[in-house]
This record gives C-alpha cells, structure tokens and sequence, in this order.
C-alpha cells in the first residue's frame, strides 16, 4: 500500500468516516468487508499503474460512479480498494456534426446534457438518477432510463471505451462513428459489465439531435391492466413513444396527483404535428385524461411527477417506519403484453409474504420497478424482503422476461442470474471474465 | 463423413457443380481448398450434432447464408464442410405488440420484411443485398444499410441468438424484451463474429413500427465536397435523416439519371408535417434539386436508382472488360465531417494506383464503397486492387474511421485489422475466439 500513497498522494484516502461512506451504495445490500482506502486517478496512465500494482499485489478493486448501484453492483466483498471517478469528469470533445461526444467517466448524465444542450445535441439515456449518475456507471451498469421506449440503453450509446483489463492492459474499443466492424464488439462486452472485466476510462458517446417538438399526456386508471391495455393501444395505432411510464395510486398521490395508476405517455412529433398526433393519441387511450401538454420542453415538465416516484416512496415508507425504513427498489422485466398478469402475480407475491409494495417503472418497455421496505434491523423483513426480490424473478421469468432489465445483477441476483441462464451460458461468462481478469481482481463476487 | 452423410441423407451433397458453386461468394476473395461436402441442416439438434461430430473429428466447418460477403467472410481457408442455412428460413413468430419477430437463420431479410408488414411493422437493417441476404449472414455480418443514418445496424435489432459454439454447445442468449441485463452481453458478441464463435440457429429480432410518412429529394452537385458539406447543412439544421446515400456521376447516368454526384436524402415525418419538413430540408441544400417526394412508398422509390449502383457498376466494368471483370467493392467509414478528405484521397488513391474507381456509399453514417475492377487472370491488376484496398483502410485510420463500417474483416482485412487495432486488443480477441472455439474449427482464418 506504500507504492499506492506514494503515487497518489493526497489523492489516496483513508479517512474511516469517508471509508464508512464510500463502503455503502443505493441498493440494501450490505458490504462484506471494509475498503483498504479509497483512491481518486486523474487520469488513464495512473488507472493502469494502479490495476497493474493490484495485479502484482493481489488487491482486489472496486470501480466506483456515484454509487446509486441498486443491486449491489458498487459493495466490497473483500477488502480492497474503492477506485473513484470522480476527478475524471471532464467532457474531451463535443462534435455535434458528427455526432459524438468523448468524455471521462466520472461526469454525470445531466451535467454533460446541459453541456451538450449548448450544441443541439443530447445523451438519451436517461436513468432516474440522472442527477447523479456517472457516464462510467452507467456504462458499467448498462444503465436504461426515461426515454427508453424510444432510445433503448447504452449499449445503444457507446460507440467506443478504453478500458483497463484485470491485467492492466489498457484496450482502446470501439471507434467514433456509429458503424464500425473491426472485430469481436469488446465494447458492449464492457457495457453491462459491473466494473467485471475492465475500468473504463473514457468513453465515445453517440448523440442525437434534440427532438423537433413532442406531445404528452397523463392519464388516469382504476386498475393496472386497464393502464397497460392502452399502451399496447398506443402501439397498435403505430405511435412509437418517446417515454411511456407509471406508477401506482399511493405515489401518485404522494406527488400531489389523483389517488390512481398515473401513466405518462410522451411522443416526439414534427414541428406543426402536434395537434394531430395529441389527437391520435388521445383517441388510443381509454383512461381519464387529465393533463396534456405541447412541446418538447412542456412534454418533459409533464413527466416530473414521474421523476419524484423515488422520494414518494420513501416518503410514504418515513410514515411507517420514520427514518428507519431501508428501502428496495427492484427492477424486472416482461414483454409488454405480459405486463397485466405480471403486475397481477407481483401483487398476489406481495400480499403472501405480507410485504409492502409500491410499484412503478417503464411500461414503454417492459419494464417494473416493483419496491418494498422494511425496518432497519428486522431481520424477519428483510427475509421477507429477499423472498419477495426471489419471487419476482421467477414471475419474470416465467413469463419470459429477466431477472433484470437495468439494475443488472450485483451481488443481489447473482441466483437468481442462474434461474434464468443455463449452466452452459453461465460457464462461457466465467471463461470470459477469466480472459479479462484473470485473478479475480475486479469486483469479485458480482455477476457471475 | 460416414456418420454425416447417415445422419443428413439428401441433405448432404458432395456433387462438384455444386461444391463448386458454393465456394464462391460476391468478394473476389479465392478459396485456399475445396469444400468437402455441403450440409443442410433443418433444426437446432442437427446443427449442435454436427458440430459435436465436427469436433470430434477436427473437421472445419464455413456456415453459409446467401454468400453475398464481400470480404472473404464465407470462403474456404482449408477443407472442411459448408454449412448451408438455406434449409432452415422459417419465422416462428411475429409479435407487433412485443415488437419482435423470432426467426431461423435461412430467412432472408426481404422476405421477413413481407412478411412482417402484414402486422404494420418493419425490420429496418437493409443492405443493398437485401433481396438474397439472409438474417444468419446479416448477424454474423454485423450487416448495415440504406436506412443505417437513423436505425443503425444489426446489433441494435439483434434482441437475443441461439448459438451453437465450435464446442457444440447450444446457448440461449439474451431475451425479447428491448432491455434485459442477465450477465454479460454475449449477443453482440455473436453480432459480427463472422461465423467464428457459433452458428446462429435462431435469432429474435426487435422490429420497429412502419414510419407514418417521409419526404425525400434527389439532388445533384458538381463535385463531393459540395454534396457532402450539405449533409452536415442538414445535420446542423437538426434533421435526421432516415437515408443519406450517394453515388457518383458515372454511376448515377448508368441507372438514367443525369452525370453528377447524385444525393438521396429520406426523413421520416409525420403525417401532416410533410410540407414543412420538406421546405426545411430544401432550404438546407445548396445542390441542384432534381426530385422530391412526399410519403414513405415515395420515398423509397424515389432511393430506387440508388439500388441499382451496383448493377450499375457492373454494367460500366463490362464496357470496359466484357464478361472477364472482377469487381471489387470495398467498404470503410470515417466520421462524416472528414468525408470531402476522404474522398479526395480516394481519387488520389485510385489515379495513383492506377485502377478504375467509382464510388457510392451511406454517406449520412459516413461510409463508402469506394469500387474497383480488374480483368480476371490479370495478376497485375489484382495486385493494384489490394494495394487499392490497402490504401483506402489507412486513409480511413489516419482519418479516425474503421477499415470496415459493415462488411467486416473475413480474409480480405484481416491484414488491415492489424493497422486499427493495438495488439493487446487482437490478443483478447484470440482469447475469446478461444473459449468459443478451442479448436478452431468454425470458420477459421477470419478476422483474428
Ligand atoms: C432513485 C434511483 C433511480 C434509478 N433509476 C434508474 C433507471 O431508471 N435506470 C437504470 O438503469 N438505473 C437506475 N438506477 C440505478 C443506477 O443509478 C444506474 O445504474 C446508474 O447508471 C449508476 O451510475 P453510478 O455513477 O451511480 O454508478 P455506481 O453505482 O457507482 O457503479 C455502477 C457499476 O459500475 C461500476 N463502475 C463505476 N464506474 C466505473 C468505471 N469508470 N469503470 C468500470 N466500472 C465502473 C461499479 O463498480 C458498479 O458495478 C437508479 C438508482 C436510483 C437510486
Ligand atoms: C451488391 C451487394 C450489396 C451489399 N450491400 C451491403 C450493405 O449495404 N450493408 C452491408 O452490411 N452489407 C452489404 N453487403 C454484404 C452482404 O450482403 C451482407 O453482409 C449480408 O448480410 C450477408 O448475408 P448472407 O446471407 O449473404 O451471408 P453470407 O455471405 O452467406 O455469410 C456472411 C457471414 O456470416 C456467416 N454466417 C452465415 N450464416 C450464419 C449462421 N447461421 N450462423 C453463423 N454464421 C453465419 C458466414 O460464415 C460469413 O462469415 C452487400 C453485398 C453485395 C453483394
């Protein structure tokens, strides 16, 4: 560990108070070990000296954005040291001609979208944490959001990375247009890898040209299926939606709403459209209409209730636990048609292990945000709890979705990844890790 | 080959003619062997038996769609089996409301897209070859096409692949919802590998809904850099275009229309928003406008001579080398601002090298089809056509582009690979071939 302070110097940290803080993450799942300290590279010479150094030593490292992981894809199962992006978060270059950005991994989503807005250009992928949300994590996580429905998730949105492997190798991907063929696709294997296989350094984001105008709408039901019918309506009528997205009567009304199933459906049109397609849609849907709006910026604004789903929910856990209440928010994923019964059976899964349950997500795509809590130290709830996130995958499953749409898989779902993989699968992810991270020093214990 | 020849019946050939024309694919890449028979499997089981046998027995095995490769993708390095997916071209599904379709490998994309506009959606990958490409060839490819500027390229619409790996194990990847993080994204590893690391014996495809309208324009210009500088006047003016396509002025009176650089510029409206989004893509244009057209049948038609740039070229070869000429199509990118450059390079390239050039391409994502020809038995010429080739992928890497945006490595660039990408990068790339494929028996000498 000398080497390590000596190369970082004040940039090496280990305060127990920022230890303790850095050790915890979004999700519920506790840290199995302390960190060894916490190190903050400026730049990719010193991320390869420091996984080379680990190499060497036997130190397993723990990748970190802003740690708002919701599977345990962030927490330490030895101890080892927490690498943190935050001082590398600069924005490289912004080429809006040809649509690409490259920027460092430690910047946050809306941080580089402000930016970005200044080039008419955006970043689509647009998670619920876009506040805080780095482009590393988000990588790493292979992060959805918001906009999904239309835009899918960064897999979509990285054109290229340089990585560091397990061995210290540092591997520049990818490439800076939005088609290139030059070997296997080493990139997305990076996307959704968990800070598994390599650390991203830096990353060449695609762009897209900010939507012309748009049309949205909020809509009340009485029941969910109801709800999802008329986003399969909206579908039949071929409106491809921007963001289609709900959530339950108690945090509908939490964020000051009717007490009904909220769905928020927005759709980006033509400049001199709008009139028309707010009419086809509206026509689409059978709830109660109860708010519309026209234009791109109008559109977002109306989808902010949505935005405060997360603090609803800990809102309403506060009045029944007050500050004791751990909160856990899951992420599954069906095909649409199938979100009826899903979020049918999920109720039912609720009520048996007597859990409460708030529910919410992006039905444009599937995909559920099924949340329950308990009090902190009950560790019947908490029981009930992992049963509840157990039972969920199998409902997904079993109606031909996963176990995770974007969360990913962590420490969390790492059995329940095996409900839903075959032995077979499971084994050549093994072989591939090995290639990357040969001992096992990358955020061991996660994923596979 | 006893036990292949029990096991397939008829649908193991070994007739010359045949294996003779099997051999052959659309590049002028030569085969270094001759097949030893062709097999025709009609299921999943057969495949992954073959597969088992081929290991067993170290036979090397070349799966085969339509053979439209352009770089020496399906041709023969040593004997060993054609795998023909010609036999297997069912579509097991079409689900508009999940928005994907399940396919086996053999169907091809044109067919599908028949198929599938009878549920009011699309499959949006279209190469110029879409009539004989097939979905297996397409993935393996990483195919792009036509409409690349807006949809991308296979690995967007790849959701999930069943794969059969050079150990004969049958994977199941990925799942049918637009978004699922169940471990590592082995799927786009598949996407583009060529036939390397598995034969794809199923694939679900995600498929988009029919665009409500589209305008378009045909439009000439004197020289490339006028017609390119217009694509990024379009870009800036926050346009999106569905299709960019280009071809030269040789090219462009072969298929009847005037002898210029012609531009083909698509974008998908909404009804009702036609004459708008018309008159502010007009305004962008500083070429001569020769056509337009207002709806997406209209179109498409209007991209019509676009289509025939190969025939096209075909037909200009001929007048110059009767039926004896070998036509050369090549393929790189670069980032569209660097377009005028290259293709100046181009010219400069062809006129030093002595060889004919015409030149076409998807310029809205920045990839061209610089084209060249030889008489078949002229060494000399041929030799001029590599070095033509050689030259063109370091313009595109000194550029900061690809030596391939969609036709891949196969032989033909294995060499060009070498120059883009670090060692340490190939050197991963040969260890993942390595656990797909231990020992070497699918497709080998491509790509690594
Ligand atoms: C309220 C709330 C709402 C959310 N909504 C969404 C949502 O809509 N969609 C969604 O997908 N997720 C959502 N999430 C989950 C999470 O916010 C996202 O996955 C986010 O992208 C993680 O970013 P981060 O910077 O916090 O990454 P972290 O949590 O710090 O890390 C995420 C993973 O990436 C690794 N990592 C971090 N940086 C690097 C790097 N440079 N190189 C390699 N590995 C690295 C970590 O080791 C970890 O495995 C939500 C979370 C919360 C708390
Ligand atoms: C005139 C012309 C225009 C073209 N335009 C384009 C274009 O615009 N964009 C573009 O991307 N390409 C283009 N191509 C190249 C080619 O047509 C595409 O890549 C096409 O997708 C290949 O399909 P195929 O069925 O012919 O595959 P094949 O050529 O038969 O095979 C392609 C590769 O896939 C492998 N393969 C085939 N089936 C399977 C399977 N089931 N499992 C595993 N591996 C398999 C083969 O081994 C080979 O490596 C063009 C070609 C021509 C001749």
């Amino acid at each position: 560990m000398r080497e390590v302070k000596r190369k970082f110097g004040e940039r090496f940290v280990d305060d127990p108070a920022l230890l303790s803080l850095y050790s915890r993450e979004a999700s519920f799942e506790e840290p199995a070990a302390g960190p060894l300290g916490i190190v903050y590279p400026v730049n990719e010479e010193e991320v390869a000296w420091l996984v080379k150094w680990a190499y060497e030593n036997d130190i397993t490292l723990y990748s970190q954005g802003s740690a708002t992981s919701l599977s345990g894809n962030t927490i330490l199962t030895k101890p080892g040291l927490i690498v943190s992006f935050e001082k590398m978060a600069n924005i490289v270059e912004v080429n809006p001609t040809d649509s690409y950005t490259v920027v460092q991994p430690g910047i946050r989503i809306e941080e580089l979208n402000v930016e970005l807005a200044r080039y008419g250009v955006f970043f689509p992928v647009d998670p619920g944490s876009v506040r805080s949300a780095t482009i590393g994590g988000a990588i790493a996580n292979g992060a959805g959001g918001m906009r999904g429905a239309k835009y899918g998730s960064m897999r979509d949105w990285v054109l290229g990375v340089n990585v560091v492997t397990g061995r210290g190798d540092l591997l520049k991907l990818g490439c800076r247009t939005l088609k290139c063929r030059n070997g296997y696709d080493l990139v997305r294997l990076i996307v959704g890898s968990e800070g598994t296989l390599g650390l991203v350094t830096q990353a060449v984001l695609r762009v897209a040209p900010l939507p012309e105008s748009a049309v949205a709408v909020r809509v009340y039901y009485n029941d969910i299926s109801s709800l999802v019918e008329d986003v399969v309506r909206i579908k039949s009528a071929r409106i491809w939606p921007l963001f289609a997205e709900f959530m339950g009567p108690a945090e509908s009304e939490e964020v000051g709403l009717n007490r009904a199933y909220t769905l928020f459906v927005g759709v980006d049109v033509n400049r001199g459209a709008e009139g028309g397609i707010l009419a086809r849609l509206k026509s689409a849907l059978t709830g109660h209409i109860a708010d519309e709006a026209i234009g791109i910026e109008e559109a977002m604004r109306l989808l902010e209730p949505r935005r405060r789903l997360f603090s609803a929910q800990v809102s309403i856990m506060r009045r029944q636990l007050g500050d004791q209440g751990v909160l856990v928010i899951e992420d599954v994923v069906v095909p649409v048609s199938k979100l009826p019964e899903a979020v049918r059976r999920i109720a039912e899964l609720a009520q048996k292990l007597e859990v409460p349950l708030s529910i919410g997500g992006h039905v444009g795509d599937g995909n559920l945000h099924p949340t329950t809590w308990f009090k902190r130290g009950d560790l019947e709830g908490a029981k009930r709890a992992r049963r509840f996130i157990e039972g969920l995958g199998k409902i997904a499953v079993e109606l031909g979705g996963s176990v995770s749409a974007e969360h990913g898989i962590g420490t969390l779902k790492r059995e329940l990844l095996r409900l839903e993989l075959e032995p077979a699968v499971l084994e050549y992810m093994r072989s591939l890790k090995a290639v990357f991270d040969p001992k096992g020093i990358l955020n061991p214990g996660k994923i596979i």
